[in-house]
């Protein structure tokens, strides 16, 4: 009898070490912006982008392949590099055939975690890539771990959303023994029709809309604005 | 202008670390089955109960308090202690009394976590003993993290309900910033209708009923069975 793959979701970093990542694809997810923000430059003709964990890192890999150094901190632009974590940011006039170095709170740092554990593969996951994502998850036809990158560790409600979305999509493909799954999907079936207002009452909502970053935020949980597959190859995100 | 206290959920051991316990009162939640089997028996007139991590603990404590040795492992009894974990094995006829010398997977683990990590005040709470858990943490008027044991560091749905429940009747009385609580709060509302049916579909559900436990399961989704308040103070769990 065919066996399905297992799903297993991952709603914080912290929690990574309890899961087989060596026999999964692991789809690195950073709702609040990281993961919109690479589906929207890759989208938007970006050559490759580089995840780096350090802002150190960033600067001298940014000039080493002449590249845009961009990243944030706690949700704000960092000062040595040229631009921040807004999709926005990246329109294909910008970014068309460039090199993007990449590095922020909670994102690149997971995905690094996700190749030092030894992933199988890792691509990465957000609303404006969905489609493109529960594709590949589908066809791939191997085991599963969405992990979420949260908030300094802390669990936070758009990257389980994002998970719940996926799990609604491709479940059948499956065998789920996982309550945080479960948890993921009970919530995004109970929000997914009020995807606006919901996100509103998150931690995330407070931090960055102090910014003046709504538009970004509703972005971010728009399905399929920017439908490409990011993923990890030799130290590049590119379309895959 | 008075400032309410705070409280966050802690959904996996593995995330203890992040909040600061010191100053808050823990709330150690094992609804399957730890904290509704320290519930029912204190409820049903233990004179106290000692939580050990260990096996080998458990049993030399036993010996030296002339006490009766319980715990499990796994699910199920293990092999040199005198009971196991369903609060079924509990009636006063049998414990009243007496001096319980408990140890399982998840629960006595994170209770010594928060005990390490110097927490201001630890209480048990499951759905049998719920409304003296929110009326004590209304009257303390401090910080509260209410703490899942998980499987394993596995978050779980019945111990992330319960932490739902709780917020939902004392939400007013905190300052919640917490995405894991909003996540709990959101669940609960959802199922709190259909507890029963939910409790069904998660992984301890399927784990435990294959032992036969299912009365065990819906007694422990049951609200103020045993409604009474366990304090930790001095190695022992009394009727606060």
């Amino acid at each position: 009898m065919f066996e399905k793959p297992t799903l297993h979701t991952v709603l914080s970093p912290k929690l990574l070490d309890i899961y087989d990542v060596k026999n999964s694809v692991v789809v690195i997810i950073d709702v609040f912006r990281a993961t919109s923000t690479i589906a929207t430059a890759l989208y938007n003709g970006a050559a490759r982008i580089i995840p780096v964990a350090e802002v150190k890192t960033c600067i001298e890999i940014g000039k080493r392949v002449d590249g845009i150094t961009a990243g944030e901190r706690d949700g704000k632009v960092i000062e040595g590099l040229e631009h921040g974590n807004s999709p926005a940011e990246y329109p294909r006039s910008f970014i068309e055939g460039k090199t993007l170095v990449l590095t922020t709170t909670n994102g690149t740092k997971l995905l690094h975690m996700a190749l030092n554990n030894g992933a199988d593969e890792i691509i990465t996951g957000s609303f404006p890539n969905i489609s493109a994502v529960c594709d590949h998850l589908i066809k791939s036809k191997k085991n599963v771990i969405l992990g979420c990158s949260a908030w300094k560790d802390r669990v936070n409600i758009e990257d389980a959303l994002f998970a719940g979305a996926v799990i609604n999509q491709i479940q059948s493909a499956f065998t789920i023994h996982c309550d945080s799954s479960l948890m993921a999907s009970e919530l995004y079936t109970a929000q997914q029709n009020k995807m606006f207002e919901f996100i509103r009452k998150t931690t995330h909502w407070h931090r960055l809309a102090a910014y003046g970053l709504e538009k970004d935020l509703e972005y971010c949980v728009s399905p399929d604005l920017a439908n490409i597959l990011p993923i990890y190859r030799n130290g590049d995100l590119i379309v895959g």
